[in-house]
């Protein structure tokens, strides 16, 4: 059976001694009703929610799976008394504003409460996680009346969301979707189309479901710029705000995945079903990016919660099997064998997966606080230099820490031996459950060329060099006693600084170049990205004193020694460039001689 | 529906071009029945069973799995026929002894047969796996009587064989295994206890099941020098070589697993079965031993197999899938977008997975020689100098080209997109299958520690110096137009050599570091193998013309510019020791502060 145990005592240091987040809160007007005690409450009560609630439910769900007949999706057994519990929580609406029932908390918090959940159920949150996203994208663009109408239900859980945009024929290339909205006399439009890939498309967790669609009107220009959103409300609302008519929009059968299966994943047939613009036309893409940038930070969390219930699982393995002897000789003579914790192998697979949870949850933290300061700062440079940051840090939010979880989980399951492979003790769903991750809300290699294209070669170098000037301030204010961050820190920074500028330059000449080297790149920030967070843990660390400290000290100095190495790998690639890559023709690709 | 066309150009490359086999199969009497003809026939004839009867099982063996109900399995629809049409084709003794009724065809040519079954079908191809394992070790160690009793009905497929060694409890440590063996009054003796993890340990593709059973008996010495191998048949055969009463050996239920569903993983019973003695009391590992390195090599061509497999279906994937548009321009103006093979990062990708393929089936190849040479050769030189090359390679055979493979898989699956992660495409399938490659057999953490320690450390790194005094005469050899691969491999040769060296040292300076830094080392020799493997394959491709040969070569240099570069992150790591691993408590790893 499978644990988990909030890291409470890890999520209340990164927020209260790396981010001084209550300081950040209090001098912040916006923000001024969110003290450390309401903050540390709010956590005690997820953790609670995570551990008695969605984790029993995690296998059983697996087995179980989202269910598809006649039209209709069930959730597995539980599902709907768990999601109705979250919603009575106030969960869902836990950062939405108060204006619509929200408890209007801050980013920086909301990630560690999602954290929680994404590990002991991903299945589960994914369910209320696109309600929040759809509120997101309607709160930012929608009409005063469908905000009205739609966000007070969607945040209490009488309604959920979904987000409409992948077709059979179109997934990253959005420009060439081909449902189409078609308008009425009455200002509304009728939606035809198909859409696959559907989470939440359908389910019974709440009495109506709001799809927010993509669609081309009849004379929308080609590409991406002809592209608008729609409201399709599974039951019509009525004017009184009660459920309506049934739309012509509903699924037509769930896939059979790898994993995420209590998840249910629709293929949505649309057919002229009514639909309500939101914000212009030809201007959807806009919207569903507000969506689309919560969802990418989200999947990084879903990484960190998977990487965090491995690790646990790992080390409670390791912990109690007896295999072998210490090279040191016996450790436990009264035992038939010494603990597996003293082969270093298998420390260094534990070690590997703790690092990555400990830099992603301060990462995780960092781009919320940068989100909070869009949100609410009231400074304009502040604000822009925040949307900057957080422009540049999402791909890595998404993309880094989705592969960097995977490789946790993948050396977790390691831990068990042959156990790993077998359902019973959890980590082979963790594996599953988890690789999507790295796939959906745009794949980590579409992330790597946003990060490497629309986020550094179109802004010049604005963003990552804003970034390192950040970094380095920090790194040269550390004490001496720091020198093995500080010196890393800085020489990293230094490094993606010349690379850079390297790519800069290279993708002037080679227009595939940036194309080629972009996970390389990704990587290499990403890297840099957790450098700056150890550099944070360790002098937060450094100022305390007991064991838990040391620790975080230790574990800095095992991410210096045994993980930044791979920036030099990164490096090389990146140098070796596009041609060896674009040399060969496509046919060879397929062809057998 | 997943497509194979089993690679046999680029098998028939590496075996006539890179490794000459014909003339080294001619210049020795026990192989001179072998020509190039025959061993492209018999690639031939695999190639149309892998394509027609054990792809076409591969998802609905899956989709149905093994089951088991009142004490028996039932393998999945289609593979009793395929299992029966397998054997009757004398695929089961392809590469064993024709005294027992076998081909007596050299590992440098059973490997490729190996890797179409595994790409097709690895829940399928365990079944025969398992069977030849046990044959060789009994051709080794039995008596005989037990060789003439077993050995060819096991090549006609009639009965089938396992091997039994994990129990609940002891699985890498077999020295504190609990099953027992009693001796009776004739000889026989009674095998009691619980093995877990048995592959094939009871199906309906064979009418026995011949049990190889590692047990202590009553007096035997503690630990590892204690364990003796028992045969336990699932029916007492009689003295006439019919089939007599049912053994009181047989599972208890089998594993739900991650993947090869369609293999019967069983918990076996052994209830004072009757057993009978393989060699000497107290003897049993080494005879186990002949089986595990000949599974340990399979599982490498497991890996191959699954990625030789991934890439295919990606590569026609991205050729088929069209979105977005080449950063040069577009490609296809007729169609809605390009290819995605327009992308450089797509291509990284599958380049990263044909690399590993070719280079892999090299190696296999080479592996596979090497074992003839041992088995064949009648200059006691050359099976000494084999024997020590076979001990080096068979832990970097398993482990390096299964860590490969499954990236390999898991970049194939992200061509894909969303639709990797769905059932329908294979992808998933695939990466759930081979994933126990890695796992199983002894994890991979196991092999790097066979490799550093007994293979290296052990014997003063005397069977690596060989390896790499041989890559340097084959460098040394290459044309100036080479130099390219010349260089790298010179570099990488010298580069391992100085690392085993410091490896060396500082294991005596602490027993901790050979363990901590093992994985970082097999990886490392790992890829001075697959960069020996490339000088071979360039200095073939160069001596011919024709794209196919310009393609090898091109291949090549992306070896060298893209895959290469991983080395000095591995050495990094092996620098940096084992301190920073083993200072923390045991209690670290679960403590929650």
């Amino acid at each position: 059976m499978p644990i988990y145990n909030a890291p409470l005592a890890d999520m209340k240091f990164i927020l209260n001694d790396v981010f001084n987040a209550e300081q950040f809160w209090q001098s912040n007007e916006k923000l001024a009703h969110v003290d450390s005690a309401t903050a540390e409450a709010i956590l005690e009560e997820m953790a609670k929610f995570a551990q008695n609630v969605t984790l029993p439910l995690n296998r059983t769900g697996d087995e179980e799976g989202a269910h598809y007949e006649n039209g209709k999706v069930t959730t597995p057994a539980g599902f709907k008394e768990a999601f109705k519990q979250y919603a009575e929580g106030g969960w869902i609406g836990l950062g939405a504003d108060e204006e619509w029932g929200g408890q209007a908390m801050p980013k920086m918090l909301t990630v560690l409460a999602d954290e929680m959940l994404f590990a002991t159920n991903p299945s589960f949150m994914l369910y209320p996680l696109l309600s929040v996203g759809a509120g997101m994208a309607l709160n930012s663009y929608a009409s005063q009346e469908q905000k009205e109408t739609y966000l007070p239900k969607m945040y209490t859980g009488e309604w959920s969301g979904t987000m409409c945009l992948t077709e059979p024929h179109a997934g990253t290339d959005l420009g060439i979707i081909k449902t189409k909205a078609e308008p009425n006399a009455d200002g509304t439009y009728n939606i035809t189309g198909t859409k696959i890939f559907i989470t939440g498309g359908d389910h019974d967790l709440s009495e109506n479901i709001i799809h927010l669609v993509l669609a081309k009107t009849p004379d929308a220009p080609a590409g991406s710029r002809g592209i608008s959103l729609f409201i399709v409300p599974k039951f019509i609302v009525n004017a009184d705000g009660s459920l309506g008519e049934r739309n012509t929009a509903g699924p037509g059968s769930i896939e059979h995945k790898m994993g995420i299966k209590a998840s249910a994943t629709c293929v949505m047939n649309f057919d002229a079903a009514k639909g309500y613009l939101v914000g212009k036309e030809n201007h959807g893409l806009a919207a569903m990016f507000v969506m689309m940038n919560y969802e990418r930070l989200s999947m990084g969390i879903q990484g960190l919660g998977a990487s965090e219930y491995a690790y646990q699982n790992a080390a409670q393995y390791a912990t109690d099997r007896l295999q072998g002897r210490s090279a040191q000789g016996v450790q436990s003579p009264s035992k038939p064998a010494d603990s597996i914790l003293v082969h270093g192998d298998v420390r260094r697979m534990l070690l590997n997966a703790r690092a990555n949870n400990e830099a992603s949850r301060a990462f995780a933290v960092y781009v919320g606080q940068q989100l909070d300061i869009t949100k609410f700062s009231t400074d304009p440079e502040a604000v822009a230099a925040a949307n900057n940051r957080v422009a540049l840090l999402t791909p890595i939010a998404k993309a880094y820490l989705t592969d960097t979880a995977f490789n946790a989980a993948i050396d977790a399951q390691m831990v068990f031996g042959g156990h790993g492979f077998i359902r019973e003790w959890g980590m082979e769903q963790c594996v599953r459950d988890l690789r999507i991750a790295q796939i959906y809300e745009g794949t980590n290699g579409v992330q790597s060329q946003d990060l490497i294209g629309r986020k550094t070669i179109k802004c010049n170098g604005e963003f990552i060099a804003e970034y390192i000037a950040e970094i380095r301030d920090f790194a040269n204010d550390l004490d001496s006693d720091l020198n093995f961050i500080k010196d890393a820190t800085l020489d990293v920074a230094t490094e993606i600084e010349v690379v850079t500028q390297r790519i800069i330059e290279r993708a002037q000449e080679n227009a595939d170049f940036s194309n080629a080297v972009a996970v390389d790149y990704l990587h290499a920030v990403g890297l840099l990205s957790f450098t700056y967070m150890f550099a944070r843990i360790a002098k937060a660390a450094k100022a305390k004193e007991g064991q838990f400290y040391q620790d975080k000290l230790a574990l800095t100095h095992y991410f210096i020694q045994r993980v930044l190495p791979e920036l030099s790998s990164r490096v090389a690639k990146i140098k070796s460039g596009a041609e060896v890559i674009m040399s060969f023709s496509e046919d060879y690709f397929t062809t057998q001689a």
